[in-house]
C-alpha cells in the first residue's frame, strides 16, 4: 500500500491537533508561520522517542501518539508554560495505514485536549523514530527555571511516581512471552490494579494546570522524565544547593500497593520504580514554606506531595530517622 | 569511551553556535526560553537526516553536522525570514567522540554564520538520526508562501540545481568501493570539477540572503529539496497554476558541464541531475515581470536564472522548440 509523503501528510496529519487563530499557515509550505503573542516569552521544548528505547518493539501505535506529545508537554508544564503548537518529524520503516491511523488519533486527541495545533514537520523513512518539538509561551521573565531552589525550600512531587516504570516493566513482561504480542495486551486481560499501572506508562498525563500554577508559586521546577532521585540531584545542582529526600514521605500509588501485595512486584522493586524509575511525567518542584497554603487543597487530596527540601551544600541525601545519609541517583541517563 | 548524556551536551553543544541577546535559557534546562522581537511572525522549520537515506553510511561528520542544519536554513530562506534558534535532536548508536567533535563543528560554524544559537534539544541513543528545527522571524504578514503565484509570474532559480546529486553520485561510486570508505575520500583525490560537485553535496549554502530580498519581490517560494521539477510542480499546484519550464534555460554548472565532458556523466545524466536531483537548495520562485531590474544583477552574475512561467492550468509543461508538452516529475518522494 504505497502511499506518498504528501498523501500521507494530508491524510493523517493535516487535522490532527487543534485549529488556532494564530496559524496563519501549518503543515504544507516550507515552514510554519505563526503569531506569538506580545508581551510573552516563547517556550521551545523537544523530545524524540526511539522504538526499542523509549517503547517496546510492538508497542501500541496510539500510546506512541500519545506519548511522544505527552513528553514534551511535561517539559512545557516544567517551564510554566501554556503549550500551543507542535512539530512532528516522523521517521517509518515503512507507510502502515491502521498504525498511522492509531498513531495520529493518539497524538492529535492529547494535541486536542490542550489546544495544541500541530504545525508542521517531515516524514522520512528509516528506523521508527518520532521526534517531536512543542512551542509555548510564558509571561515575559515568568518562566520556571530549575535554577531558582534556594536553602530552605520545600521539595515537593506531584502524582505517584513509579507507576510508569512499573507499568513498563508490566509491557516488557508480556512481550518476553512470545505468543502473545505486546501491541495485543490488553488492559482487560489485566487486573485492574496492573491495568493502572500499564496506563500510566502508555498514557502519561502531563500536569500543564499545575505547571501554570507554580509559575508564581515555586521557585525552581523539572519534569520527572529519567526518574525521582536522579531528576532533584538535577534540581539541585542547578539550584546550588543540597537535596534532602525523606523516603518515608514519598509517594505510592493504591495501584503499586496492590500489585506488590499481590506478588507482581517485589518491595523493593516497587521502591526502586519510585525513587529511580522513569517516564512518569510527574512534576518535581521547590517552593517556599510561605507558598504551601496556596497548595493545601492539592496536597490533601494527593496530588502533590512535600518529600524534602533543599538545603546548603551539593548532592543527594537522604533522611532516615533524622539522619542524613549521602546518597547518589544517576537516573536514566541514556549514554550512561 | 563512556559519556553520558549531559557531559556530550555540555563537552560538544552548549557553545555550538551564536550567542544571542533574545535567548533568556538556553540549553541545559526542560525548555529553552527564547524572547521574539514584537511586530515580527515567528517562522518554525523541521527537517530529519537519517543514515542510508539522506547521506551515505560514513559520510563525513562534519558534513552531517552542515547539512542537518543547511537543509532547514534552507526552509527559512524559502519563506524569507532570517533564522535566530535551532533545536537538535540527536540520535546517535554510539558515542563516539571525534565524530561528535567533527559533527558540532560542522553544525556550529554554520550557525554562527548566520547567528543562529543553538537553544535546545536531545540526545538519544538508536540509529543514527539527526532532527534540527529552526526556529526565525519575518515582519508580520511578510512570509513568503508557495500560493502566491500568478498566471504570467516569471520561474526563476538560484545557482546552479543537479550539482548536489552529480556529488553524491560521486559518493556513493566512491563508496561502493569498499577499499576505500568513503568518509576517507577526500577532495583532494579528485580533480577540481569532481571536488565542487561533491562539496556542492556536502557542504549546500542556504540562500538567506537572497530568500529575505525576495519577501518584497517575489510572489511565491520554494526550496528545491527534492528536484526542481517536482519542486516547481508543487509551487504551481499551490499557487492554483500550471507552470511552463523551458528546458533549454535551464542552468548547469562548469563543473557539471566539466564532468560530462570528461565522460564521467553522460549528458543525460547530468540532465537527470538538473531536472530531478534533489539536495541542492536552491531557491526557486516567481516574481512578476515588473521585478525584474531589481534582480538584473543576479541575473547577469548568474545567481538567479528565469527558467519558465506560471500559466492558467495545471502541471508541469515543458516548453521545447515552441510547444509545450505536458510532463510530470514527482521528485523524490520518500515513500512513493
Amino acid at each position: 500500500m504505497a502511499l506518498g509523503e504528501f498523501a500521507l501528510i494530508e491524510r493523517y496529519f493535516r487535522a490532527a491537533g487543534a485549529s488556532r487563530s494564530d496559524v496563519p499557515i501549518g503543515v504544507g509550505d516550507d515552514g510554519a508561520i505563526l503569531r506569538p503573542p506580545p508581551g510573552f516569552d516563547l517556550v521551545a521544548v523537544s523530545d524524540t522517542l526511539v522504538e526499542g528505547v523509549h517503547f517496546p518493539q510492538g508497542a501500541a501505535p496510539r500510546s506512541i501518539g500519545h506519548r511522544a506529545l505527552a513528553v514534551n508537554l511535561s517539559d512545557i508544564a516544567a517551564m510554566g508554560a501554556t503549550p500551543a503548537w507542535a512539530l512532528l518529524s516522523l521517521t517509518l520503516p515503512t507507510v502502515d495505514e491502521p498504525w498511522l491511523a492509531e498513531f495520529s488519533a493518539g497524538f492529535g486527541v492529547l494535541a486536542c485536549e490542550h489546544e495544541v495545533a500541530l504545525v508542521g514537520g517531515d516524514t522520512t523513512r528509516g528506523p521508527l523514530t518520532l521526534g517531536v518539538q512543542v512551542l509555548g509561551f510564558v509571561p515575559q521573565g515568568e518562566g520556571l527555571r530549575r535554577s531558582g531552589g534556594r536553602p530552605g525550600d520545600l521539595l515537593c512531587v506531584s502524582g505517584t511516581p513509579g507507576d510508569a516504570a512499573a507499568g513498563l516493566a508490566l509491557l516488557q513482561r508480556a512481550s518476553a512471552r512470545p505468543a502473545v504480542p505486546s501491541a495485543e495486551v490488553s488492559s482487560s486481560t489485566l487486573s485492574a490494579p496492573l491495568a493502572t499501572l500499564q496506563q500510566r506508562f502508555e498514557y502519561p498525563t502531563p500536569r500543564l494546570a499545575l505547571g501554570a500554577r507554580l509559575r508564581t508559586l515555586a521557585s525552581a521546577g523539572i519534569d520527572v522524565s529519567d526518574g525521582l532521585y536522579g531528576d532533584a540531584t538535577k534540581l539541585a545542582a542547578a539550584s546550588g544547593c543540597a537535596v534532602h529526600i525523606e523516603p518515608q514521605r514519598l509517594p505510592c500509588s493504591a495501584a503499586l500497593t496492590a500489585a506488590v501485595a499481590a506478588g507482581v512486584f517485589t518491595a523493593a522493586e516497587a521502591m526502586a520504580f519510585v525513587c529511580a524509575g522513569g517516564d512518569d511525567y510527574e512534576l518535581l518542584f521547590t517552593m517556599p514554606p510561605a507558598a504551601i497554603p496556596a497548595l493545601q487543597a492539592d496536597i490533601d487530596r494527593g496530588d502533590v506531595t512535600i518529600i524534602g527540601a533543599l538545603a546548603s551544600g551539593a548532592g543527594l541525601w537522604l533522611l532516615e530517622q533524622g539522619v542524613a545519609q549521602p546518597a547518589t541517583a544517576a537516573g536514566f541517563d541514556h549514554f550512561g
